[in-house]
């Protein structure tokens, strides 16, 4: 049988189960996709196909055997490619690591390989996951679904953009300064950055080592849900992991948010929006409170001081990870990124140590805020998916970095460490997708969980999909070109 | 009745039970000794008289009342001045501070007196807790019991000569690079470095962020470890404070050390060692075999790459702590103080960074080779007591820099935040006391300060002290003069 373009979890597991459907069918109808969709996307960097395949059949007789071993099982998915993978390369968005070939897997991908998913692909990114350019100098643009002259958002652009466009069931990403929730904003998915030391970093190339978390993407915060609790929890290997037990999340979920409380930033986050944004954030808001949940404004600490700190940290931490490399091959560093390593090699430690203890106090104070409600919610991205090689972008006619404009909601949050989740809450007139933040206290992934499953239940913006998304296998007989398949 | 010039704590305490004597008596006689013994000493920076002797009225009323606290109750202690003393002038050791009177106590002296110890004064240390000379620029040189012309050696000189001459019946320090242990061992008295995060440092100055680890000094191990029952533990107010549970001592401990494992470093502490210090050492291992316990060589990492690590983290976190007070105040600072901060300025934060890094690795070799034994040992510092103001000392006929020298067995443990309790272990030929360092795994305190008691109750070098310490109040009639006294 065919399955539809965005398949959830748990209907292919449900179809597992009765044996309507097995995971070499829909593995082979995903690869199918990719190799008609992805030359106008380049979402994939390299392709498993004949791993995923040989690994769907097992996962078949396995199924039929009666030893389902979860909701992942037979489940295929993309992994962001700066997660080592056991015996295909990892490319880490460079052209230096094209022959990297990892004898070992990272933690998340050993996770995911136990609970049953197959992986299918590693996804495009920035160059180390730290240009900010729209195109990877190495491997070129990923192209956003909704519009392919558009950027994805980045770095985890090629997850999310894979995601939308139905070229796996899930995705992994990582968020060093809102690279999961920029993707899952622009992209129209659902992305989940959870707590920092939730999810073992073991195997996932390093960019900022006190902000660097790991997360995912899917269609739904149902589904965000599934492999959250596949993938986070205690590493020992992980020097940062946390011990904290991962709480379970509610099987049958309360379908409204009668009693809870949503906050709203009182500054900054609401402010200059571009108009779609502004009108789909109170819309948002009006989907709270009919769902029965009380909204109210909460004051939080500055946050443009807070982006300040981040840059200033990620430079350094940045700059640690890479300038050795940097000393020695400049040439094979892109412009961009060229420039920020220079930048960071710069910092001297007593500003990092000032930036990191005024982090603490900023950590602090939106801790704070936090516990005042069940969580807050704000725009992830103020702006539509930029262009491709736009520089700049026009926000309600002042001319704005698209950098900094497509940033300046998700930066400060990676330095509080909280878990985030990113949901679909509209779109432009011209039908880019908008995101929006669901934030919530240290370690509390089961709320806004909870809060963004009820909130799309009702909203109903992740049903919507991409035209290149519902495209027949007719349509576009172009095959895969600069895709290294496997 | 007169008390012995170092009464034990739990000796005072039985004293105060049966009646025969008062908080008030001991507190006016170590009050006389300080008046007495300290202007040869220079241990005290600020003397609370007044304080105490109100305070041990109230505890002499409570005892009698039959409402003892615990042990530490009605018993006098000194303060390093670097811990917040409500009411109390505290300098850390710089004349910037010396109008600094705290408006709250330190956690460690709040949980002091809800235990009902009794603060005597605060003690003198280099300035800043930096300072590499001998002698403090603003409050003068603190002078060891066992020889004035000779260092205490530091930061906290002053609470271990204080401990040393039974001018307080303990008293606390702060370790940073080897701050406790060695005027430990150059004092004869024992010391107690706790695990990183064991003990709140919540009103304690700051000068490493990541290595400041608080603790204490008493005249046997016995009374470490009744002061370690009363400040460690959690602290929600301290970022870096361990949740994790503190262990009860054993209250009638294994006079005997069988079974038990005790590692000597295979390379580094003990080399170049002056030959009393050698001598003293072999002894120790002897006395850990008669006990019953094994001891075996251990292979460590690397110590003279830990100690450059150690060197370049402290420059730039003690940079950050003081590099706004240097700009605008350049001339109160001491020559060396200045110059380290000067250094400290030019760290380049990825140089800090990579230190960190390297740091992570030393200590799980580190962590490793203490999971093959019980505990390590070795000489805390290598030389005896240098003469106050020496620059080199001659080490087997080397001369070597006495900071250098004096510091190089304790440093590169600040790194791993490993708990350590430093005991007497002999004597040189001129008197001056040798101290052994008892390493342990991280969090495994009670252990350590078990076979630290069980060594010094058959070894016994504890129980010698100082001439000064047993002068009679008519060998000095000088009456103190540099100390500020409240």
């Amino acid at each position: 049988m065919e399955i539809s373009p965005r398949p959830g979890i748990a209907e292919l597991g449900e179809l597992y189960s009765s044996g309507a459907l097995s995971p070499v069918d829909v593995v082979q109808q995903v690869l199918d996709r990719i190799e008609r969709i992805d030359p106008a996307l380049n979402s994939y960097v390299t392709v498993t196909a004949e791993q995923a395949i040989a690994q769907a059949r097992r996962a078949e007789a396995e199924i039929r055997a009666g030893r389902m071993k979860g909701p992942l099982h037979g489940i295929p998915y993309a992994a962001k490619d700066l997660l080592d993978t056991r015996g295909i390369r990892t490319t880490v968005g460079s052209s230096l690591m094209a022959g990297n070939v990892p004898g070992r897997d990272a933690a998340v991908i050993e996770r995911l390989g136990e609970a049953g998913a197959i992986l299918i692909g590693k996804t495009g990114l920035h160059e180390w996951a730290y240009g900010i350019t729209s195109t990877n100098p190495h491997f070129g643009p990923v192209r956003n679904p909704w519009g392919t002259d558009r950027i994805p958002g980045g770095s985890s652009g090629g997850s999310a953009a894979a995601q939308a466009a139905g070229l796996c069931v899930f995705s992994l990403g990582s968020d060093t300064g809102g690279s999961i929730r920029i993707p899952a904003a622009l992209c129209g998915v659902a992305g989940l950055k959870p707590t920092f030391g939730r999810i073992s970093r073991r195997g996932a190339f390093p960019l900022g080592h006190t902000l660097d978390t790991l997360g995912h993407f899917a269609t739904s915060v149902e589904d965000l849900a599934l492999v959250y609790s596949a993938v986070a929890g205690r590493d020992p290997m992980d020097p940062v992991s946390s011990g904290r037990p991962v709480g379970t999340l509610p099987t049958h979920p309360d379908q409204g948010l009668g009693g809870s409380l949503i906050g709203v930033p009182s500054s900054f986050y609401l402010e200059n929006l571009h108009p779609d944004v502004e009108t789909a954030t109170r819309a948002a808001l009006r989907v709270f409170e009919e769902l029965g949940a009380e909204v109210r404004e909460v004051r939080v600490p500055d946050i443009r001081t807070a982006n300040s700190l981040h840059r200033l940290i990620l430079l350094a931490e940045a700059s640690s990870v890479h300038r050795r490399r940097l000393a020695g091959q400049r040439e094979h560093f892109g412009d961009d990124v060229r420039a920020l390593l220079d930048q960071g090699g710069l910092v001297l430690a007593a500003d990092y140590l000032d930036a990191q203890r005024a982090r603490r106090i900023f950590c602090r104070e939106f801790d704070a805020a936090l516990r005042q409600v069940d969580a807050l919610v704000a725009p992830a991205v103020p702006i539509p998916a930029a262009r491709i090689g736009a520089i700049e972008i026009d926000v309600n006619g002042r001319l704005e970095n698209v950098r900094l404009a497509t940033t300046r909601n998700v930066r400060a949050l990676n330095l509080t460490g909280l878990p985030v989740v990113s949901v679909p809450c509209g779109f432009h007139g011209d039908g880019l997708p908008i995101g929006l933040q669901i934030v919530g206290g240290k370690y509390d992934e089961e709320r806004i969980l909870s809060i963004g499953r009820a909130y799309e239940r009702v909203a109903g913006w992740s049903r919507r999909m991409p035209t290149i998304a519902r495209e027949s296998p007719t349509d576009n007989p172009q095959s895969a070109r600069g895709t290294h398949w496997e």
